[in-house]
């Protein structure tokens, strides 16, 4: 079973792909990559995620599974080696509470930053600089979330490490200043260094030309929290 | 470990802490209910989940955990015994999928069919039998989700049971017609008549009375993925 075919669907700088594409490459499992249009969007996506319509879309033995974090549960408990989730239940549900929350609350926070100005600017600033506080209580004194390796809230919040400073530069905003947050920094730093994330991360120049071109669209990850 | 002590924090009409409540009585968890009031939070609750300030939280051994999808994972992993989840990891993806798909979709179309009327209700009930459609898809054929025994996905929708008819009755409109969701209607009928479900439901007036006084007030836990 482990062994069929795999195929994932992904978006060059979708960070919900990027979480699928390193939950893989960390176990070593072999896979086709194949990139979809976003903006239009192929029969395929549409026939293997009818109800998202989003990419990623991991494809094994045939049968597809979409949401990332449903992906990377997925692939935790069907290729054993190298388990991404910590061991014990408290540890596990710690960190699927913090991979959601930081979600929920950073992304959006960090994206309006990124697209405002003023008055809304600072405040999605302040939600912002208050998560990473959290943040920077979880990762004091250890390398990775993980521990000594990269593991499931590495992988799910890794997209802090390349995409907010690219955030930060297209809305001429800092959310995180290494002086107040230096544990997040070290670990940024740590992560980025890492064979396997070092070698998947897109251009810096195509991100930031991307955000710039994408600042003022709300993302549909989170619209389709909005709307009915 | 699993003998500890067991608290859970809920309000009494909460969807999300009925889960909880009862993934512990089906495995036969003892715990002491301690019902907080969410219009007046207490000092408990804002220390026991200071991010999201939401019910319900498990307390299990002196440790909180908070969000009922993650809570229903830690105590499938505590309690062994009577599984939630599927064995296998595709049939695992496919239930967390579901269960966090029709919460997005059926309970915020649900809410807005409710407090609506004209174009704006059309539009929400149409998105509402939508998702209906598909649920009706998934639980042809089968007594519960869970085969034989109600799982993990009875207990995620167990809410449409029993909330969306009093939603119903609120907005008066209708979104579960029972000929065009005969299966759906008969899991429903199964669900509400098991022994641990039937004697944990607050009574239909007291919660008809609750929801005509609150359908214009869009839940936090919608709000909070709406806001930064």
């Amino acid at each position: 079973m482990e062994n069929e075919d795999v195929k994932l669907l992904s978006f060059w700088v979708s960070p919900f792909g990027k979480r699928v594409e390193w939950a893989l490459k960390l176990k070593g499992v072999e896979y086709e990559y194949i990139e979809e249009d976003i903006f239009n969007k192929s029969n395929l996506l549409l026939h293997l995620n009818p109800v998202h319509k989003q990419v990623p879309v991991l494809v094994h033995a045939h049968k597809p599974i979409s949401e990332s974090f449903i992906i990377l549960e997925y692939i935790d408990e069907t290729w054993k080696h190298y388990p991404l989730l910590p061991h014990s239940p408290h540890h596990k549900a710690l960190a699927r509470f913090w991979a959601t929350t930081v979600e929920q609350k950073l992304g959006k926070a960090g994206w309006v930053a990124m697209s405002s100005s003023g008055e809304e600017q600072e405040k999605a600033l302040k939600e912002a600089r208050d998560m990473m506080e959290k943040i920077e209580e979880e990762i004091k004194g250890k390398k990775y979330f993980g521990g000594e390796n990269i593991g499931y809230l590495d992988i799910a919040l890794g997209w802090i490490s390349y995409l907010i400073p690219v955030w930060e530069e297209v809305g001429s905003m800092q959310i995180i200043d290494s002086l107040k947050f230096p544990a997040t920094t070290a670990w940024m730093s740590n992560f980025l260094s890492h064979p396997v994330i070092k070698d998947s991360l897109p251009a810096r120049d195509k991100m930031l030309l991307y955000y710039h071109s994408r600042k003022n669209h709300f993302p549909s990850v989170f619209q389709k929290l909005l709307k009915v």
